[in-house]
């Protein structure tokens, strides 16, 4: 049997150069959007729905939804949760439906719509989201959702992380370049995912906020076996609903 | 004196996100239009018109202008020059214009029009180039062509050899992740460029065309101290223009 191709991302403004038609799309922005979907999703959350703009939640907040909002880092003020992955840690959220928007994770959501399949990742989720995409016989596009559309190390590292561990599984494409420098920055950086992060762009952005603890949180690989996949409009547990 | 900020971009489909208006803007092409531009110069040419269409060369040919084009790393029939950095090694190119259109390096030109002022880079100027941008006191932007858009490996790890060699000398911005990685990548690339390529895309595309000695002088530090800079609509040999 053809292997199917494994693709890496830097950015959402690139997503357009990749046919994703046929191909199942891991999202990923650990620091913190997709981190904390998977955390919320392994502490009894019922759905995600991503929504651009935070004025939308409003609707949402209305129909029963808790809703999460973060910009620039910060908890929007009002809002019921934020961007860490320590606050979906709450019994309040069980069973719950929450419509999330975030700066990054949720734009990236966005612009995927296009693929067979929309899965989230971090490194959270690492080894079950891969055990589960080696099973799928579809082509995967790692899709990093950068800084406002520029490049930026932690995604990378995640997806190179995943590289590693597919590469025997799946063949690369005419993109190979991208694949291949994640995983090379990978294994660079994965004694010490903390340490290298150090001078990345987005550690010196949240060290204002003083969220270091959800940062080595979100660079510790397999805290949850969720994999959260998009159906219609938002996010659930695979594992959940193929139980049901 | 506050240090002027070094960033690298790794698609012109990203460039957007940089603000060039104040900034010195280096194209990368390093297979190999680039490299082929900063060789004509060492050979005499007198300026060269990178021109997008293949088409548009012909109103430059009736003007007297050798031409030169390349698709799919091949030359045009029927034109002058292709894009191997032997063909400009030639006495016929001594003190005549060219015309230039190549699938990614012009296009990259064309693309950074709103800078300050636009430079060309190669492992080929590679130190000359480095000193002349220390000495401008200008935010400095890498600008790699890539392949059609995405992430290339040999531009990346020429940009990666400028920021090594520039880095103490300026700061790093919002994109510095473009930057180190960059970097890092080349550090592990730098004590054998050929090999650390094997695996690239443009190496395999490039496999084909039998073009090996290109790729091995492409990668060859310092053949030129020419400095390649746009004036108006041409590009012409800064060490010339100084001299007059």
């Amino acid at each position: 049997m053809k292997k199917k191709s494994i693709d890496v991302c830097f950015s959402p403004a690139l997503f357009h150069l990749y046919d994703a038609s046929e191909s199942i799309v891991v999202v990923i922005d650990v620091l913190r959007a997709t981190s904390s979907i998977c955390i919320a999703f392994e502490h009894g959350v019922r759905s995600i729905v991503p929504v651009s703009k935070v004025e939308e939640s409003s609707a949402y907040r209305a129909k029963g939804y808790l809703v999460g909002a973060e910009r620039k880092g910060e908890m929007v003020e009002g809002f019921d949760l934020g961007n860490s992955p320590f606050s979906y840690m709450d019994p309040k959220v069980k069973d719950r439906d929450i419509a999330l928007t975030t700066t990054n994770g949720t734009q990236a959501i966005a612009i995927a719509r296009n693929a067979f399949q929309i899965a989230i990742g971090s490194f959270l989720n690492q080894d079950a989201l891969c055990n589960w995409l080696k099973q799928q016989n579809r082509n995967v596009i790692l899709l990093c959702s950068g800084w406002k559309n520029s490049f930026n190390f932690e995604d990378t590292l995640f997806a190179g992380a995943v590289v590693h561990k597919l590469l025997d599984s799946f063949e690369l494409t005419d993109h190979r370049d991208s694949a291949l420098a994640a995983m090379q920055l990978y294994h660079l950086a994965k004694d010490d995912l903390y340490g290298f992060l150090e001078q990345s762009s987005h550690r010196k952005r949240l060290e204002k906020l003083q969220i270091e603890d959800d940062i080595v949180f979100c660079l510790t690989p397999n805290q949850t076996d969720c994999i959260p996949v998009m159906v219609g409009d938002a996010i659930y547990n695979l594992n959940v609903l193929q139980s049901m």
